[in-house]
């Protein structure tokens, strides 16, 4: 066999990424035991079936063959107006391109904003996926790590120090995953002024913006200037529950799309009409639609948050969106992944150890809250009460 | 506004692509003229109403989570009995990548076998996307030319020639868009020495596998030895009229599937389920189906080279596969544009010159067979007599 590029096997690093505690709770729910699955973002909700019937008539309809690679018109728009109205920034058809997932859409934009070989800063903790994406495009990958102390938020000074050694591109995800944390405006000011002042790209990954539960979400797309430098990561996934439909967008400078377009074209050409005829239909709901699907999450976070206010060996990361908790377990003397794995074996419990997102997150735990409420609670209580256990025994 | 990567910005070089044709036929479609359209790879029909229910009974059923990312276990193995049978080389799932397409399928190929910045060969005239892929997956994009009067097969001592400079693959479309020439197995053979010899991967586009009119069509993964040095594209597009619904494949050794998933982990995050379980019920409806799909292309064919007989200007490349015949307009004096152009203005019938897929078809014609056969015996004879008239002239 031929060598296979070291693009491709350069995009895992090797050891152990925290991720044997998902695989083997799944094997054991292969086996047949019972595990409450507290690990991936995945809704305990299915797309709803007015989408999916959307969806079957366009394609009945006719919408089968091959749609336009920047995404079909109305679609566009529709996002356009949607991004317009949220954030005030002028935006038209011809600012957006849409993307076969948010995936899909971080791996091209980091295609268009980082020449091979430049370094491109992320946040760690992180999404599980962005520095393989980041490599995969071509770039250095490079994490800059925060502190459980400061809620996980960037440290503006640690960014610009990362920046003045060189960087194309710096990509921030508010609301958060894994941690829940929303940048405050402040954050989100000092991290704009460092790109426009080492001349950065801000990859601005916005996935999470219907899943806000206190203060408000502010795209820094939307501040002086940014618009220029800005390439917002947006997705139906989350929104409205539909993560299988792999659909979303990348909203930016008009200059970034067209080039994008040219990447679309020679990497995905478009996203099936029919899907992206389903996603205009389920924009269309309105906000009424995209607050139901988001507010499981803001409930069961408000009772995960009660459980853990009963104690005091677990710390909640103070947090205001996303659909995950991000638990720090330090007190017990466990690494996120032994309590994880322990957790697993014991109480056939399964979250994600915080290393799996980054080094920042040892001794931490992320907690998915994408089961029904009275069992997340009974988890997080024998969570809580594991956890206690080992502290004594510590 | 920060720079935007050279990588993207160099995926299409400059100037005319010849497919101003295209954007002219589609734009007097809009204005209302009664255009005939012979110009993209689109069937005139639409994908079979039973093929879209199931996707429908599937999505309606709740597979409409995040599916398995190298895809969905049952359509691997389905993918992979299709090829075993059809080959006879020893094929599994883990010798599938379920793709969004055969066009990600191309441009995943490129990125796992050429190092940033390796030469990539490929055999023009070619599929109008094939350079800029090359381009858009880092390596450095080697046309080599052919000549009509070889029916535009590859001299396999031109290849060699350009492999010996130094190569990380050769792509070959068999059965060929845009020419409609399906390889001979001595061609194929002596393609295969050269990547042995050369230690080259050959990434095999067989996307029209199923439109073989004359002959039978060789994958060349089942020539000795080239198993572990091919990556196959596959796709439902033409095979099933999905060109809309994006689903494909790559076939290739198993340590080049296991990079490609972390490539398709960061890049597009899997295929949407109800797609993929679309296609196998698709592919469950047997050649039976596939043939009746294909017929239509076969039929017209025979119908146009019948006009072509009956005159001696126009000179059909002897062609025995896809959806498309190239003709020889030289006699005409005239260049492929421009007798594409003035077809255009003057019949209002739209066909693609052949300097768009490369160099070597200028002076000729691609002509897709994608209308109701008579209008497309009217319209190639209407060709033939304009074909005529400007020999006179020239």
């Amino acid at each position: 066999m031929p060598e296979i590029s070291p693009r491709l096997t350069g995009i895992n690093e090797g050891g152990d990424d925290g991720w044997g505690v998902f695989y083997k709770a799944r094997r054991m729910k292969a086996d047949g035991i019972d595990v409450t699955e507290l690990t991936i973002g995945e809704h305990d909700i299915r797309t709803d079936p007015a989408i999916l019937d959307a969806m079957h008539a366009a394609a009945r309809g006719g919408h089968t063959g091959y749609a336009m690679i920047p995404g079909v018109a109305a679609l566009r728009q529709r996002v356009a107006d949607r991004i317009r109205n949220r954030t005030g920034v002028a935006t038209t058809q011809a600012n957006v391109l849409i993307t076969p997932g948010g995936q899909a859409g971080l791996f091209a934009a980091h295609v268009a904003a980082c020449p091979p070989g430049r370094r491109a800063l992320y946040i760690d903790p992180y999404y599980a996926t962005y520095p393989g994406t980041l490599r995969a495009a071509g770039a250095q990958a490079v994490a800059i790590p925060t502190r459980s102390e400061d809620g996980f938020l960037p440290d503006p000074a640690a960014v610009d120090a990362a920046a003045a050694q060189g960087a194309a591109s710096l990509l921030i995800n508010s609301p958060n995953n894994p941690t829940g944390v929303v940048y405050p405006d402040t954050t989100l000011r000092a991290l704009a002024d460092i790109c426009t002042d080492r001349d950065l790209w801000l990859i601005s990954d916005e996935v999470y913006d219907t899943q806000v539960w206190q203060g408000t979400h502010l795209s820094p797309r939307a501040l002086p200037g940014m618009a220029d430098r800005t390439l917002v990561i947006g997705s139906m996934s989350k929104s409205h529950a539909m993560t299988g439909s792999r659909i979303g967008w990348i909203v930016g400078p008009e200059p970034a799309i067209a080039a994008l377009i040219d990447l679309a074209t020679t990497t995905t050409y478009g996203v099936p009409g029919f899907i992206q005829d389903a996603a205009l239909f389920a924009l269309d709901q309105g906000t009424a639609f995209e607050a139901r699907i988001a507010e499981p999450f803001r409930r069961r976070r408000d009772a995960v948050l009660d459980v853990i206010a009963r104690q005091q060996i677990v710390r909640a990361i103070p947090s205001s969106g996303a659909m995950y908790l991000m638990l720090d377990i330090r007190a017990t003397g466990l690494s996120g992944q032994d309590f994880a794995l322990h957790l697993l074996d014991s109480h056939r419990i399964a979250v994600m150890p915080g290393e799996s997102f980054g080094r920042s997150a040892a001794g931490h735990l992320r907690v998915a809250l994408t089961v029904a409420d009275d069992r997340l609670v009974q988890a997080v209580e024998t969570l809580c009460a594991f956890a206690a256990k080992a502290a004594i025994s510590a």
